[in-house]
Formats: structure tokens, C-alpha cells, sequence
């Protein structure tokens, strides 16, 4: 408990590297403080943002740089030497053109941003990377997180290599794959009898109590979801240096979206790339589309709804960054659409036959919108679009165990196969 | 069936472009016969092989070429413009140092290749991609594989991407995971009423009757086999041009092994690695280790067994290679050694603590194996060792269900947490 209450009492004149990242800025009224391990504003009780000093950042740099997202550290919150410590390296995920997708939706061109390849085959690898390299600077020694499953993968993961403990607060509903593969990580997994909300404000208290331990989404969060810039980054570097027409992306907590968003800004500003216009489209599902329902009734704020869809990695109901995908959405004339849990389903089922790739149901929200926003009129056929994939198929079996299966099941001989073929 | 039959009567005298494949042998007595969708010698009855004409093949060039396997093109068999054509572009996986377990089995230095990266999650991404790149150049149309599982997924998610058909037979006792994964994919998915032996029985029947269905570890097992050289040819390119000393592999049909072996030796031959001596070591589970056995009581030929292990990716009770496995093991002064599916749980675990990298049942073989050799001194604690991790955790939950778990369940209080932590 030491370690942290110094740092606190001393964030104030400690200077920490974490590279360019200059300060904290909170993102209503702009009130500035020194780099910490906090995250609300007290003056405007509004969410902390990391703002930077970027020096000359340049392509050759980069591209000379490891093949991780630590190739990207000049424009992340993270020490100088952060490929210097133990972390899981994420990142520098395929981007696949999808041109069997794109045929099938009847668009000019589709890239997969394909993030299954992974450490623990979802993106959180790559915020739970940045915020443990974060973290290490503040003095932490315990990494820590409420979820619901690939978070606690990719937090349980980064602790064993670094060398760390780890407490992971889950429901006790949570699935088997997810508790296994969280568990066998061998930090402490605290299953709770709750549900995410539950769980989510248990974490809150508890980061209050245990000053030692990094809660990534929660006290170390400016940081942490800092790191989903990274998909933007790569997104702009696998297609030769250039922003996107139009992307779409899952909408959880909405934090993805605003900092890829926040990627394709500061990407330009430093003159990485051109600064082309592009529109930015957030995927939902049904049971759980606070933010579409507010793009669409035209509001500013987002109203909370109880989730209730199979694509439980999104299903955050009052989502704390909705208000800024809003901005994010209408800036870049872009919109926000939702699907219902059968059109998720179809989702999965017609990347994996179109372009052999396997997304859970998270994957499945951003396919079958993207369908929806083509059909109805809202996403430009004759541009190109990057679809985020952020998670695997592995994870969410539940949701087409009763859709898919074999063809049949045969004797062991060449006519039983024939025939169950129709041949 | 009209494609293949056509290329078989051609075989003869059209050229194909594989590449610098020039024909193929035969593994006992060294016949040669024209490149074609062939896998046995009908003079010797043993297994055919690719053999090379190398032109210059220099460092710079393959550092300049793709981010997957493709960029090891000019030594393998597939055609020239290779990456032109859809596929599944594997390869590249991390090569990580592994310090934490190095200092758990106290050895100096060790690195783990971890082909969970790869897009299904196993090392077979990387042969099917060669077999479906080969098999397209002879004509064929089909891909199609008997199979326990990650070749399945393998092989039914690269069909989809080149929008061919697929025909995967597999044991109708095959786990839930594997049977989706392969499923979802949209290809036939044909369950077998036998073991594995009765599915690879049948496949070879049915690519006798179907010419135009490329069984990618049947009639194109030649090609198939070489993807396996791409994990050595990466491992050396990861550590900066240069051999590793020591190597461990776990065996199946001892294919993979041999193909290890195969690649240290044709990167020496070329000029691409100084040809530094370098020990290979075979792992397999007990309850099917013939190979282990074949080993230890130094005979030259393996005795078949039925496979009772929980690696079920291994169980192959009389393994093709398993020959070809003791002449590589003898010929670099390694060894072979088994493990009780215990000590596999127990390597699962090791590998997750320390590494945090979850690997299936295969790659806890590896790490048990790697301990036990360490222990009876076969393997130089003072020498850098690689082990291949073949495979992903996810795939066999099962193996993992009883050991591993939540620390606790308790109410959503911070009192409850703290105290199942014992704080």
C-alpha cells in the first residue's frame, strides 16, 4: 500500500516518464494537472485525458521499430524504454483485404482489422500493455480490473509475464472459457456474486482502498485507454501512410471509438499522414444501444438501458464515454446503428465464410451494422471501410453452437461420405 | 473430377510453378519423379519429398518480403507470385524470451515460439497455406483433410478465404470447440462414426476416388509438410540469423520435426545461417509415445500404440515420420522424451504463470518435456533452448477445468474481497 500512497503525495513534483505525455486534461472544461494515477477531473468531475508534447516523429522511425505497438511509443503515454520490460507486445495485427466481404455486401472495398491475433486474441492486449507499462513508472506492483472476460485474459496474462500479481473481479456468471483462460494465469481471480455493474463499482471501491493496486480501467485509465490508439496507428501504417474513408467500430464503454478517432487527429497533426477526411461508424447491438438510440432521437447525452444481448462485451449500459462518440460520430458525418442478436449471429457466420476469420460476437455487431448501414443508404458503397474486429470466435461459442454443426454424421466408408454430400 | 484427372495424365510434362521445387524423392532409396500431386514412391513404397533447386537467396531479400511465411517463398514450394492469391498468410509469430520460466527450470536462456498467433491458433495455418498454395497450381478445387481438430480449423478457414469448397472428416467424438471452429467456417464438416485412425483410413480412400479434392495431408502431404520449415526459418531469423543450440518439438506424426531439422539445414546449405551444430529433442505424452520409446530402447523403427493421453493433437499411435524422428534426434546428439498427462497440466501451467501464454495440450507436452530433460541432463542447462508452442489453450479447455479456478466467490463487498485474499 506504501508504494502508491507515495506516489500520490508526490505526483505533484515527481516528474514520471512516460514519454511525450505532458499532463492530464479533463475533457468538459479542460482543467490541467500533473501526470498521476488519477482519472476524474475534481474541479469538473469530467474524465482525464492525457495531452502530449509530440516532438519530430517520423516514418522511418517507426518502421524501424519492434513489431509491436511499442513501435508507436513516440505517440503514447509510456516510459522511453518501454520495450525494455517484460509486457505481452501487442499489436501489429493484420489488416485483411476482405474482398470475399466486400462482394457479399456489395461495396468497392472492405479491410479487416483482424486483432484475434493477439496474445489473448482480443484488443484489450493492447490498453492492458500500455497501462502496465504506465503503471511500472507510477510504482505499481499489483495489476488489477473489473470485466466480464477478455480483459480479465488480457490483465491476468500481462501480470504473469511482468512478473506481478493480479486480482481479476468477475461475475459469477461469467463463462467457462473466460474463467479458465483468466484463471490458469495463476493470479487472484475473485469471482462475484453480482453483476458487471456490481463488479464495476466493487473495483471503484477498491482502487480507493489498495493504493498499490493498478486498477487499468479505473485509476490508471487516462493511460490505459490511451492504448486503443494503436488500431487507428496501425490501420494508417498498413495502408501506406493514409487515413481510411470510412471505418466502423464496436461500441462498449465508447472509448475505442473516441481515441481512434483521437489516432486519425493526431496522426495528421504531426504529420504522419495526409489530414484526409474520414467517418467514423459505431456498432451496437440491440439489447444494449443506449448511444444509437441517442444518435438517433438526436440527443446530446446518453440515457442508461439494462443489456440484454449475447454480445456481452459490449453490453455496457451506461456507457462513460458515450457523449464523446456522439461528438466523434457527428463531427466526422458519421452514425451510430444497432442489430439484433440474430443479425449478430449472421454477423460471425458470414465473416468466417467469407474471409476464414472467426470473431466473437462483438465481431459480429460490426459486421452485420456495417451490412445494415450499407443497406440503408448511411455507409458510401464506393469508398473503402475498416472494420474492426476486436475479439475471437473461441470466446463466444455459446452464440452459434446452435446454428452451426457438421453436415452429418456418417459410417466410416467412402459411400455414407458420397451420399452425405449429395454425390 | 475432371481438373485433377487431367493434371495427372499432364504430370508428366507440364511444369508447374512451385517455386525452386524441382521433383520429388523418395525418402528410402532416392527416386525422383516430376513434381505432381503424388505422396508415396511406387518403387520403394516410402514417403516422397520436395527437393530444391536454390537460386541466391539472400537475408535482405526475405527481410524485405511479407510479415508472414510467404516471405521464405524462394525455399519453399509454392509459386512464385504466392502472395498474389488469398490465403491465410500465417507465420511470423513472436519469438519470446522466456527469462521468468528459464528461471523456474533454472536453465540460462530460453525462447518460446508461439504459434497461438497464427490466424486458427496452431502451426497447421502455416502448412495448410502451402498445401492450398500447391494445390492450386496443380488444379485442384476442393480442400479437404481428415483431422482431430486444429487442421480442421486450419483447413476450413483457409478454403473459405480462397472461396474454395471444403470437405473435413473427423471423429464424432471431437470436442465441442474444435467441431465449431471448424463449422462456422461454412465448408462440409462430415462427423465419422471411428477414431482418428478409421477418419485417415477413409480420407486416403476418398482422395483415391475424388482427384479433384486436394487432402492436404494426404495427396499434397509432400508440399504440405515443407510449411512446417517456416517455424525454423523464423526462429533463426529471430535471433538475428543464427541457429539456435538446442530445440524441442513435439511429435505427432514426427513430420513437423523432421521438417525443423530440414530447415536449420537448408538455411546452412544456402548461406542464409552459419551451419552451427544444434541438438534437436522429440516430446511426446506417455500414453502415446512410441517414438520415446523406439528412442530409449534404441531400435530404429517404431512400434505402433493406441494412443490413452490427454494431448489429443499428438495422439497418433503409429507416426508416419516416427523413423525420420530418430534419425534427426541421433544424427544432433538430442533425445526423446515423454510425459505423463499430469506433468502436461502441470507444463500448461508453468508456461501460463511465468509466460503468460495459455497453450493447448501439445505445448504443455513441450514444457514438461523440456523439464524432465533438464533434470536427467539431456538438455544443457548452460545452452540457449527453444521450444515450439504449437497450439492454443482455448482449444482444450477440458485439460485445464479441474485444475484451475476462482480463488473465491463472494459477495460484492470490499471486505468479502479482502478477506478471500487473506488481507
Amino acid at each position: 500500500m506504501t508504494v502508491a500512497a507515495d506516489t500520490r503525495t508526490t505526483a505533484a513534483n515527481k516528474s514520471f516518464d512516460l514519454g511525450p505525455a505532458a499532463e492530464l486534461v479533463s475533457k468538459e472544461e479542460g482543467h490541467r494537472q500533473p501526470l498521476a494515477p488519477e482519472f476524474v477531473c475534481l474541479e469538473d468531475f469530467s474524465p482525464l485525458e492525457v495531452a502530449y508534447d509530440f516532438g519530430r516523429v517520423r516514418r522511418e522511425d517507426i518502421e524501424a521499430g519492434p513489431r509491436s505497438i511499442w513501435r508507436y511509443k513516440h505517440l503514447l503515454p509510456v516510459p522511453s524504454n518501454v520495450e525494455e520490460y517484460p509486457n505481452t507486445d501487442p499489436g501489429c495485427t493484420k489488416l485483411v483485404r476482405a474482398d470475399n466481404l466486400a462482394k457479399a455486401l456489395g461495396v468497392k472495398r472492405i479491410w479487416i482489422k483482424d486483432d484475434t491475433g493477439n496474445p489473448t486474441h482480443s484488443f484489450k492486449d493492447r490498453v492492458v500493455a500500455v497501462a502496465l507499462a504506465a503503471a511500472r513508472e507510477f510504482g505499481f506492483k499489483v495489476l488489477a480490473c473489473p470485466s466480464t472476460g477478455n480483459l480479465a485474459n488480457a490483465v491476468a496474462s500481462a501480470a504473469a509475464r511482468a512478473g506481478w500479481d493480479s486480482v481479476v473481479l468477475v461475475p459469477s456468471s461469467l463463462e467457462r472459457a473466460k474463467v479458465l483462460m483468466t484463471a490458469v494465469y495463476d493470479g487472484s481471480l475473485i469471482s462475484v456474486d453480482g453483476n458487471y455493474d456490481d463488479v464495476n463499482r466493487l473495483a471503484t471501491e477498491l482502487a480507493g482502498e489498495h493504493e498499490d493496486w493498478a486498477f487499468v480501467n479505473v485509476n490508471v485509465r487516462p493511460y490505459y485507454s490511451e492504448g486503443s490508439k494503436t488500431l487507428g496507428f496501425e490501420v494508417a501504417e498498413q495502408l501506406g501512410w493514409r487515413l481510411p474513408e470510412q471505418i466502423v467500430v464496436p461500441i462498449a464503454s465508447g472509448s475505442q471509438l473516441t481515441k481512434v478517432d483521437k489516432s486519425f487527429r493526431e496522426l495528421g497533426e504531426v504529420g504522419l499522414v495526409e489530414p484526409s477526411p474520414y467517418r467514423i461508424f459505431g456498432a451496437q447491438a440491440s439489447g444494449c444501444s443506449p448511444v444509437a438510440s441517442a444518435f438517433k432521437e438526436d440527443h446530446d447525452t446518453v440515457q442508461p438501458v439494462r443489456p440484454d444481448t449475447i454480445a456481452r462485451s459490449l453490453a455496457i449500459g451506461a456507457p462513460a464515454d458515450g457523449p464523446y462518440v456522439l461528438d466523434s460520430v457527428r463531427r466526422t458525418n458519421g452514425a451510430v446503428e444497432d442489430v439484433t442478436d440474430a443479425e449478430v449471429v449472421e454477423g460471425i457466420r458470414l465473416l468466417a465464410r467469407t474471409e476464414g476469420i472467426f470473431a466473437e460476437t462483438a465481431g459480429g455487431v460490426t459486421v452485420a451494422t456495417t451490412k445494415k448501414l450499407i443497406d440503408n443508404g448511411q455507409l458510401d458503397p464506393d469508398s473503402e471501410t475498416v472494420l474492426l474486429i476486436t475479439g475471437d470466435g473461441l470466446k463466444t461459442l455459446d452464440a452459434v453452437q446452435d446454428h452451426v454443426g457438421p453436415k452429418a454424421t456418417v459410417a466410416p466408408n467412402t459411400e455414407a461420405v458420397d451420399s452425405a454430400l449429395g454425390l
